[in-house]
């Protein structure tokens, strides 16, 4: 049976109770197969390691996580870790992001069942088939450029920042998009997001997707859009940027936490944030080249509701399902946990459990939402 | 009679069309009226400028603007100077604000009459009641810092522009938003957008916001909202944004434009870019502090319905009340075109004459709205 390690970093607030259910659901996987062995092992990130050790990220925490095959994190941060703390949770994440060069963010924002279609804050027949997966790039541009803040001389009333864009860190998120696109059948439309009626940065990005696209994958469609207009197309009919949306770090931030309210509940989507582009298609162990990765649900902490059993796991169990998918190889495991976590959203009438937790107007806890979908598997 | 000189940029697509209605209604109100002149002057602005004489932003019509108290604009732009043009529509109207030092952009996203709701793609529930003003900064940050093209040296392989704000830029901005916040009864709230767990601008933004509405508008409420997490509210729960969002110049850009889709049609609504902070609060002639501005439609040239005459004109019709009300100081006439506007809007049950344009899924056209508009006033 081929090994793989896993890093478990549960975080903050609610991260422990949804990690809890991926993990079970990993270890359901690891067990049942006769072909891989799964071993996961927790470590301090966040809040709780700043209470632990001074460091949002533990030079053990970072050690491990370079030595692992896969991260699979909760969530971090909360109102003891505040914006006026001088050591806070998000600096470990940028931190963890550059360290192990995950450049790739990937965001699908679709429904895991049209029966949640009641949940979207857009009318049905504007949010039905709304099937969008962002692609973001995660360690560039305006994050990781050189700043001035103010209070430093010269010009101590003046702060600024810099977006700074080269073109192979352009191409290597290209390609990303590119490999997303043509892991479905067929391939999925790229629709490149910039500003490059104003931006310099804009405009070598643009320049960059074009020629690489039209150089290395010729037959995937392309189109340009300006951020704000794509955010308006994204309330007013999102379906026409259904496919691959591609955009820089800061874009990426705004447009995809605007898709991801689409389908209801921030509770029900994952993500991956990969160090590589995924080899997916038809992956075998055989021909697959794993890439390394950490993957995350797209919620919050979410102090409020934590240590009471009722947040939403599925966005966790999903991003365990990626994981499987682009860092392991796994993608028959990944598959059949997505079908298993459709069968227990599904309504009744479509032959599912109907399960829902409080973030769906629902009154099913955290732990039997992953049991169900553990026996469902 | 007090005299007033505005130069009126019909501009190019529907901008013509558009604007010749909105005109209207300020010629009927110069009519009208026994205390107040108003002197319109067309010039040259946009793709039609570049045509006609090789810039956007010709020296005559820059002369005409700065003379002016007041500018009523149509649309810009169209695929003839498309992104591939040297010289393009866009670059004289950054310009422009640049010039006249239009540094303060109002845009009203709420609903002229709750009978378009149906028009929302928000769900009913979550789209009735919205009621939001952004208040972008719009000559400053990453549209005017210092920039590097590709292809420059050195590293000709890399681009980059710079966000940068000064303690100053902040402070007037943010005057600008308390006044408007102000001219509400019961004051508005405002809702300062930043990333200021990234960005260095962002925190000086965060600071002098926050220092200066304690010193001069002790009494305005204050929040503060992440650009990713606000465009989900934007969408999932608007009205926790109702009130005044105060923002910088790309954040606006995004969010100004995401918010103007809730009320179904961008057709509908207005905006002004102002040299200094707007005084309305009971506008006399006798205590009003006129602000010089720019007063446009936020919707785009739209080429595609260009010289159908089927345009909807109540967003240019809007922008002229809102010239009116802040370069004019004639508040009661820009209250007056705004329930008019209304009555054309509402449906006949609650007693309006329910005349919508295409955009709307109506009939009537362009010329035809503003004579009701006319006839009602
Ligand atoms: C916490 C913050 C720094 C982070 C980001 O802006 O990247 C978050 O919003 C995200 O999208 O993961
Ligand atoms: C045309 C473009 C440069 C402009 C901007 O980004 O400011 C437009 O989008 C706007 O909002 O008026």
């Amino acid at each position: 049976a081929k090994t793989f390690r896993v890093v478990v970093l549960p975080g903050d607030g609610i991260g422990p109770e949804v990690v809890a259910e991926a993990v079970r659901v990993l270890e359901v996987i690891s067990k049942a197969s006769t072909d891989v062995e799964i071993k996961l092992e927790e470590h301090l990130f966040g809040g709780c390691a700043i209470d632990a050790t001074g460091q949002p990220l533990p030079e053990s925490t970072l050690k491990a996580c370079q030595e692992a095959d896969a991260i699979l994190m909760g969530s971090i941060g909360g109102p003891k870790w505040g914006v006026n703390s001088k050591v806070r949770p998000e600096q470990g994440l940028l931190g963890l992001r550059k360290a192990l060069g995950l450049y790739a963010n990937i965001r699908p924002a679709n429904f895991a069942s049209d029966s949640l279609l009641a949940n979207s804050p857009l009318k049905p027949e504007i949010a039905q088939g709304v099937d969008i997966i962002v692609v973001r790039e995660l360690i560039g541009g305006v994050y990781f450029g050189t700043r001035k803040e103010q209070g430093v001389l010269p010009d101590e009333d003046t702060a600024w920042d810099t977006m700074t864009y080269s073109v192979p860190e352009v191409q290597r998120i290209t390609r990303v998009a590119a490999q997303v696109a043509l892991a479905a059948n067929p391939p999925l439309a790229i629709h490149s997001v910039d500003k490059a009626n104003v931006l310099a940065s804009s405009r070598l990005w643009r320049k960059v997707v074009t020629e690489t696209l039209q150089a290395e994958y010729p037959q995937l469609q392309l189109d340009h859009h300006l951020v704000d207009s794509a955010s308006m197309v994204i309330v007013a009919s999102p379906k026409k940027l259904n496919g691959v949306i591609l955009t820089e770090n800061l874009f990426g931030d705004i447009l995809s936490d605007e898709s991801s309210v689409i389908p209801g509940s921030l509770g029900l989507l994952p993500s991956a944030s990969l160090a590589g582009a995924p080899s997916v298609k038809d992956a075998t162990v055989a021909d697959f080249q794993p890439t390394f990765g950490l993957y995350e649900p797209i919620h919050g902490s979410a102090p409020d509701i934590a240590g009471q059993g009722i947040a939403n796991p599925i966005g966790t169990i999903l991003s365990a399902a990626m994981l499987l998918r682009y860092s392991l190889g796994l993608e028959k495991y990944a598959s059949a946990i997505e079908t298993a976590v459709r069968k227990v959203l599904d309504e009744k009438d479509k032959d599912g459990l109907e399960l829902r937790t409080a973030d769906l107007g629902g009154k099913v806890g955290t732990k039997e939402i992953g049991s169900k979908i553990v026996e469902v598997l």
